[in-house]
């Protein structure tokens, strides 16, 4: 498409910074005749604590009107925990139909990660986004007397595991290894783990070319450290994805590193890119948060919206620019960006 | 106590192999005069097979009857994925209402590590062990039909979590570091997760001596593996923790490592010990298990029996015994064994 219709939400602490520098690394990637058209919406802690509000209907509308939404970080100590979560980022997810997170994991050269020996990590990991235990079934009675109860009821279709399970066998096909993992509990949450793995077992006879696997959540933890080059492509569960997707962004440098996207594959509703990391608060302002994960953040937006030799050039911008990072010494968020800004380009 | 009555359930694959080298290593423990009095438990994979039994009532009955169980592993490819781990394993730590599964992570010097700097690893899990997602309370309707709805509830209890918080505590107040972290995803699971954090926050006033901290456990598995010298106790629901103490035992050497033992505090019933690995059928009778989480779970053993000093010989045996590994060369299951039975009684 000639032009892009971008909603941008900053969000709390360091979004505002990080999505800063995405824009402007996403303005020198654009070819000239592509118009880019940005609104930005003021939601986060700030704007609860001045209204109350966290996603009020009229802006959930007109956030649909956009190509894609791009999302900094949410949260922020002073509102209680989930509130926001819940009522904004979860609550985007789950209006528009966000059901594939796509979370690459790739250790770049010259990357830290804690890991001796520095094995080769290339996996993404698609993280069913609609479903499970992030449905926000669950209660609680006689709260807080000694006979409180507290439920949270993880909730799966065969539709929302069939849907998300193709798009990974599609994902997988479309890799040179064609490898896909399955990654459940399936031998204590039977009924989820039933579904799940039937789906994935049925779905897999339409892709013979793909290999297949299945791990126990725990098991893959433990192949994440010590046989991440084992990996391909990963599907799993709301929960299980959100855990494993921090554990391989600490392996492959760190959240500030890993990129997200909140992906609608049949275009009904935009979908939204975000860095995996959260708003951290304690370095807000300070100039030391790494856009990095939310400009590859960027590059999957660009992709998902069919401008992949643009989602290219920032990869390699991004893959340059960390292979020299000894060299350049410590900068700020700003310069990160200027200088991806810069490779993208020249 | 001067006599131990031991029900043992050495169970499949692996789980006969390094449990006849628990004992080997308990008897060359205790001293003279306590007598221990061992049961054989034939539960497991054949069984099943053979009568399809996992747990009969009878047998069960007579489990109660022991001062502690010893159990290998469960598990085989042949059966149906849940039939074992819900009919056998989790039946019995449910049954005997073991709430608290403690799963010490310890980095011996010269023990392989997947993380580069080799971190000082000492903390200890306290994982909830009779609620949450594992309490068997989930469903589906329209089974294998596109219409598909399958269920997982997971179910906590002040009661429930009140007393593993509180055994946490004490178990952190005992340490040097006195640091209890909790681990929740209380911005998404905010029933549990407020239930939770409520209990720790309130029980904590009685500990004004402990350090508390909070971490989601997406966050958790970062600092897993980029600062895990910062946990002492760790305190978590039943499928954080089984997914943890996988992670805690890949950076510490391993699950070929990992002890765990599955505690009834009051002493109602008969506390379960077993190493956190599974059957390995992959391995089984080829005399490539390594028999030391067994052997350490029969420190932990000992120790809940009262019998500490005996506990610290083991954990010093196996001690001396990894910081000799390469020297020795490669070692049996057997071999591993008799060495560990040597240094204890040496
Ligand atoms: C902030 C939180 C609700 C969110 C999640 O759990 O999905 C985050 O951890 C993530 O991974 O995007
Ligand atoms: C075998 C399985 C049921 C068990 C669990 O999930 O608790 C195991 O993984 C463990 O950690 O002891």
């Amino acid at each position: 498409s000639r032009s892009i219709r971008l909603a941008v939400i900053p969000g709390d602490g360091i979004g505002q910074e990080v999505v800063a520098q995405g824009l402007k690394v996403l303005s020198a990637a654009l070819p000239q005749d592509v118009k880019l058209e940005t609104r930005s919406y003021d939601l986060g802690a700030q704007r609860w604590h001045a209204t109350g509000d966290t996603l009020p209907d009229a802006e959930l509308e007109s956030l649909k009107d956009h190509d894609a939404i791009l999302l900094g970080a949410i949260g922020d100590p002073s509102v209680p925990s989930g509130v926001l979560e819940r009522g904004l980022l979860l609550k985007l997810r789950f209006a528009f139909d966000h059901y594939v997170n796509l979370r690459p994991s790739k250790l770049f050269p010259n990357t830290p990660t804690p890991l001796a020996g520095r094995p080769d990590i290339d996996f993404v990991v698609v993280r069913e986004g609609t479903e499970g235990p992030y449905v926000g079934n669950g209660g609680s009675m006689r709260t807080g007397t000694p006979d409180e109860v507290a439920t949270e009821v993880s909730l799966n279709t065969a539709h929302g595991v069939e849907r998300v399970v193709r798009d990974a066998y599609q994902r997988a096909a479309a890799r040179p290894r064609k490898k896909l993992t399955l990654v459940h509990k399936n031998n204590v949450l039977v009924h989820a783990g039933h579904l799940w793995k039937n789906t994935f077992d049925r779905v897999g006879q339409e892709y013979p070319e793909v290999t297949t696997d299945y791990l126990h959540v725990d098991a893959a933890t433990i192949f994440f450290v010590t046989q991440p080059e084992r990996f391909d492509v990963i599907v799993t569960d709301n929960l299980f994805g959100d855990i494993l997707t921090d554990l391989a962004a600490a392996v492959t440098g760190g959240i500030g590193l890993a990129a997200s996207g909140n992906i609608n594959p049949s275009g009904a509703f935009p979908s939204m890119f975000e860095p995996v990391h959260g708003s951290a608060p304690d370095i807000a302002g300070t100039g030391k948060a790494d856009p990095t994960a939310t400009v590859l953040s960027v590059a999957l937006l660009l992709s998902h919206l069919g401008h992949g030799d643009e989602a290219a050039r920032i990869e390699a911008a991004v893959a340059s620019d960390l292979a020299e990072r000894d060299a350049a010494g410590p900068r700020t968020t700003d310069e990160i960006g200027d200088a991806l800004a810069a490779r993208v380009s020249g």
